[in-house]
């Protein structure tokens, strides 16, 4: 069955961005030797889901030209974007039920980033299963991967897996209405 | 050697305690069954150092009777304590200085909170160890256990243990200096 899936790289302090937006903590701290599991991720996504900086920054980074489905959540209509890509600007419950209806049984929907529109798939109880590769710097301010949520929301612990550099993936599933 | 070590149970968003100071999130998180290693912690620990709220809960649960020497952080002198435990106002680094000076090698420190006193001691290139048991839930919002640094702090994973539970303590060696 379609799952939603989202993921994410922080500090143990919970920052997905330093201040600045050097990304030194983050490159120095993952290893070539290491998998953290990017293919299997690319391999299981029917279609991503992320919002317009997530967009712009993996747009800029090349990687925009990828045949699987992406829907940018955005108010602006005037962001230029390929064909495989789409905008949206309803109501993520209304995209989260369209994709599972039209998606094989195999294939999930990645939630890409950022933090916000995560938070917001928590907060909208839309989000099945969570990603959180702790990477082993304290950064001690920046962007935090967690918004505000209104309610609390149980997890139960799908993989715990430490790699030598130090970074552990840590995959939760949202139990939801189970808080 | 005798080191400074901190630790902390958190709720995957970093929060120490909920909105309404609901403990159940933490206390239904935790089994009987399972060892999280107080009592080996409590055997290591030659001081403990704590800030005044974190004093007043633990005295307030009947904890404050232990024959560990404790420090409480304060500069309020009206506060109450009974013979073995002791007021500190002045510079950490000096206190850390002292009772490293004074304990037997086998015996550490241990700062036992809350979060903004540890947060100081990183801060203050002063704390050597951190554990974390990372809860299986997401709050969405109340107290954080991390508060503002001054600089990036590198980590060395020493240990990642998972529990049936879905808590995963992790602990690490900070690398002062290195980051």
């Amino acid at each position: 069955m379609t799952i939603v899936f989202g993921g994410m790289a922080a500090s143990l302090d919970g920052y997905i961005r330093s201040v600045s937006g050097d990304l030194s903590w983050l490159n120095d701290a993952m290893s070539k030797a290491e998998d953290y599991g990017f293919a299997a991720t690319e391999q299981r996504t029917g279609a991503y889901v992320m919002g317009a900086n997530t967009y712009r920054e993996v747009a800029g980074m090349g990687v925009g030209g990828s045949s699987v489905p992406t829907y940018v959540v955005t108010h602006d209509e005037t962001l230029a974007t390929p064909k495989n890509t789409l905008l949206f600007s309803g109501d993520l419950a209304v995209l989260v039920a369209r994709l599972k209806a039209s998606l094989p049984a195999e294939k999930d929907i990645c939630v890409y980033g950022g933090g916000q529109l995560v938070t917001g798939f928590i907060d909208a109880g839309l989000l099945d299963e969570l990603g959180v590769a702790v990477i082993p710097v304290i950064l001690g301010g920046g962007v935090p991967f967690f918004g505000s949520i209104a309610r609390w929301t149980r997890l139960e612990l799908a993989e715990c897996r430490p790699y030598p550099s130090g970074i552990v993936l840590l995959n939760y599933r949202l139990r939801l209405g189970a808080a």
